[in-house]
């Protein structure tokens, strides 16, 4: 098949440096089929959304955060569990890339879900973050799902992920995101 | 345009004779345009889901439900709000068409939601049936979304849709279904 | 401690003659500490829900359900999860309940949850049952929570649980109960 | 009454300087009976949750922070909404506050939430960050409720609250987490 490559942004939502999440999207990186590329965002320099600040000209971070995903063909996003939801550094990310209305860069674009984590594999921080993707009419893919539960025992402590079964569910992860981004596409 | 006919199932989430989402849906039926027909299903006669039952063999009623969804091109479903969520009457009918497993009848399948209903719009129990939907790797389509809020102004005593900037948006939603539906499809 | 004894009543989210959750509610009644009796309720005989059922006067099972929740001390409830949800027969019981407003039965009345099911142990089932009671001002005990994961292995095929750990912490969710009940009356 | 008063921490969710939010705090803080005292919070200080900078020790601002919420007696919370979820400032704090486990300064703290925005009155936000606190053991009043439609019809453009219903709204809700507060103290 010769349809040109796919540039897919991973989004970890957690700054540890040697976070399982962010290990994952490593992971992604490393088992993507040919055809995809994935880049992975660095959210440390965005701060946190203020209007205030908006009103003033958008930071510089958020200038570059935009438009590496309104120029991705897809979006795959690590969602860390904290206290039964998702973190503050993915939602402030999203918040940014949805402003200014009616201009959100998540409009139309394709999404995949996973994560790393305790007993819950961060299911329900996955759960809470799907309405903010569909309120910005972001495509979140809706199968197949990935919660890794027991994380430590799966990855390093450089964040590197070490169970090969995981690693080829990340494959089917990726793998269904690219179909999932080329069903979507008009051409 | 000389693409066939969509089909798409309407599912009221009330079983009272003059609710207003069963007329929302009767609004969707008159302001369809012409490349689009939706029929009404009537939940009444499906049974409560109880595995027990389940493994006796399904119930007729079921049988006929889960044939008009599956022979469904979309769904089309009004969502109404009791106690900050969605109906038991909707509930029931989703479990019985995923059931059995893998075989659910929603799999794939284009999906918007709408509901009338008092100051939330329905809003709240939209939200809790998404994840039911995603569950079944049904295609619930982002935006538009609908809220009808103060519906006993909206609708007369027996139901009907009677305002005329509501209708308006209902065939906002109808289109925009058919476009996501055929956007899905491989052909 | 001379208190009078606690009546709790036990929802089960299932209509399965040898469900797990039913299950888990007679291991409650079994490891019940002394000044705690436990009924189970069976919500066979509800109807769904109807508003025009309701116009005609409340089915005689619907009376009587709402008189038991009325008349306990306390709910304990188990959430069986069905498409990373509650169940139908579940949520209608609780709507039922809530019926007439302002009247609902639910209202102050102290709630504990518990589960058992697959891989998530009904933990989006109990995240999405909460605003439910909420919205009513029912006062869902937020700790300790009980998730029981592959509950096939926990419980025989009539449904008694066999796990001695499991029974153990269902203890520990009775005696929370009892103590947030007490915490919660005026006297 | 001679109890002593009580001392209630808001917490804003936006850090915007005439944040709406943060004016529903100042109202709740003017209109407040004499024996609560509502002391608001500043979060622009605290830095994203990163368990790296944890480990090298709490930075001052989440120190005071935690020992802010720990001293007060309940907590009044505003969620602001946006993309039909709670804000990352608010998350961000709840998560700093409930680290290192598991001595959460959230736990057994009552707290009420309420919010001003604009057709659905962060009705999502305040859905969406229950799940949050309750997961703390946090105890959150369940109702009244306190949504505020159409927020710039209601304050200035310095962010004070200039409706007149409203503010006596506010004051229902400090009025009753005063006596869910006392209701829930062993004393």
């Amino acid at each position: 098949m010769s349809e040109r490559r796919l540039r897919i942004v991973g989004i970890p939502g957690s700054l540890r440096r040697a976070s399982f999440n962010r290990g994952l999207l490593v992971a992604a990186q490393e088992v993507a089929p040919a055809d995809v590329a994935i880049e992975i965002l660095d959210l440390a320099p965005i701060p946190f959304y203020n209007a205030d600040v908006e009103d003033l000209g958008l930071p510089e971070a958020v200038v570059e955060l935009r438009e590496q995903i309104a120029n991705a063909d897809a979006l795959l996003l690590t969602v860390p569990e904290y206290n039964h939801s998702y973190t503050a550094v993915l939602k402030n990310a999203l918040d940014w890339a949805s402003r200014p209305r009616p201009l959100s860069a998540l409009r139309q674009k394709p999404v995949a879900l996973m994560g790393a984590g305790g007993g819950s594999g961060t299911m329900r921080a996955q759960l809470a973050i799907r309405p903010v993707l569909a309120c910005n009419e972001a495509y979140v893919m809706p199968k197949p799902e990935l919660y890794i539960v027991n994380a430590p025992q799966r990855f390093d402590a450089e964040g590197n992920l070490t169970d090969e079964t995981v690693r080829e569910t990340v494959r089917t992860i990726v793998v269904a995101l690219a179909a999932w981004t080329r069903r979507l596409r008009a051409d």
